[in-house]
């Protein structure tokens, strides 16, 4: 047993626990033909836990209930997914003591499955582990990313709903597979693009770029630009909630379509996501983005912005 | 518990038993930690055991190993694998007699899961449970099938190996969701297109149609076509051995590209797959393929090439 696994916590919804049920996550807890196993047929979230407490939760679960509904699958209340959640964090930060206060982060993971054939419900659990170091690392040294087609065109997501491209499934073969695709060539992640030449997402985290201009007025503009959601993209929570305070803070915002060439001409690109946070992209296809300069300086006013979010 | 899971043995791959271990379906035996779960990061394969003999194991066990591949999973030999499905088969016989010869039969699934984080070695496992009687009925009472937009295009496959179209993953949550979007209409089962406007495939099954025509000689000539693979589908154990059998047998045989129409206009279509066998496909979206009496002679023709196969 690897040593991430001993520090996990696991709580299970049950209706027989108000606050959920601790499991032992030494031990076994799904049923081998639990559908989430045997067809990756569920949805989940993940979560920054930071002293406690558990960042922008009303927006992951929310965006958990439109996962969920877009599988047909019928999950607890907020209330209980919060409860939940509470006894998780607690029960972690107990057993897992940080060593200093900026270490006292977790990753707090929501997990819903279809359960076995025939269940009445579905399998519903909370998971809090800590956060990878590679992640925490990346933050600060930013990565670099290589673009990869997603076969699918910008169209499709509206086309075709059981594609599920707004839900956040357990079916993450395909984006597990493209990390290790890049790493295979030297990168640290990935970009998606439609098979029509659109930018999307990364595999576990939304896009964003930033261009900083003049004005007519000779005044400095500030641009933060993410792709459109309606090209089967994954709503960001943390993209939503950094263009809610960049824009109290006079950025200007715009939203896609966004082509690799408007990234490679930005003054800065990042990927942004729950847990990692905003990881600055230093190359794409091994071209680099801005200077270090100026993308060291965005970051960091960037980093302050989100760092003020609840 | 469902009936079903109380019929299911599970026999995991494990070094320390030659046969196998045998696990408790009734127990949790999978860590929610496994990726397999978090993140539908594996493989499978489903065969039909009929009177105890596995049907097209070698098959299975080398698309498994192909699929395996793609996702850089290195699992068990075959031997192992041959050894694990005997312990389970025999043991699901001994538990479950069957009421009568032609009831013997039974589902065999070979799963494969990368492990929880950091494992050395993937979680494998042998399930072998009963088949459904909604599948054994479809045999002889023909499907209804929609056609739906896989949301690729035909070379996806090709440009794009970190999609993993050729591989049989635990990714399943669209295939799922087709399914439901079918079933909601009144449908049975769904024929997947590609975004070009392709044939593809079932969400658990391989397409083939049959022509009946008489050539220059006044002889008739029986043709079975099944799209052809590059187009980003999984290789049909079943159409295979099926092909090999009509073409002993005197049917030619055909590849696509098929559009739509070409179904459309077909004498007979079946859906093929392990365990169901052949599904008959008495309409897609609404229009009838062929006539009754056609599609009842070539499918008892077809039925009694497949009952020869290994």
């Amino acid at each position: 047993m690897s040593s991430r696994t001993s520090h996990t916590v696991l709580v299970f919804l049950d209706p027989d626990y108000v606050n959920g049920r601790l499991a032992d996550p030494e031990k076994p807890q799904l049923m081998a033909t639990d559908l989430g196993a045997t067809r990756g047929d569920g949805v989940f979230e993940s979560m920054l836990a930071v002293a406690g407490h558990t960042r922008k939760i009303q927006a992951h679960l929310d965006r958990l209930a439109r996962s969920a509904q877009a599988l047909d699958l019928e999950i607890p209340g907020q209330d209980d997914w919060r409860r939940a959640v509470q006894t998780g964090v607690a029960a972690f930060r107990s057993d897992n003591p940080a060593p200093s206060p900026e270490l006292d982060e977790a990753v707090v993971k929501l997990i819903v499955t279809r359960g076995v054939e025939g269940a009445a419900a579905p399998t519903c659990w909370v998971q809090v582990s800590p956060v990878a170091a590679a992640g925490r690392r990346q933050r600060e040294t930013g990565i670099d990313v290589i673009l990869l087609d997603r076969g699918y065109d910008s169209d499709a997501a509206e086309r075709a709903p059981w594609l599920l491209l707004g839900a956040k499934t357990l079916s993450y073969a395909v984006n597990m597979a493209a990390l290790r695709h890049a790493h295979k060539q030297g990168a640290d992640d990935v970009i998606f693009t439609s098979s029509d030449g659109r930018v999307l997402e990364g595999p576990t985290s939304t896009v964003l770029l930033a261009n900083v201009e003049k004005n007519d007025g000779g005044a400095t503009v500030k641009r933060l630009v993410t792709p459109q959601l309606d090209s089967g993209i994954l709503p960001g929570t943390s993209q939503g909630a950094l263009f809610a305070a960049a824009k109290a803070a006079g950025w200007e915002l715009g939203y896609g379509p966004l082509k690799p060439q408007d990234l490679v001409d930005a003054d800065a690109v990042w990927l942004i996501s729950s847990i990692r946070l905003l990881a600055p992209v230093n190359h794409i296809d091994g071209r680099e983005i801005g200077t270090p300069a100026l993308r060291k300086q965005l970051t960091a006013e960037l980093n302050e912005l989100f760092a003020g979010i609840e």
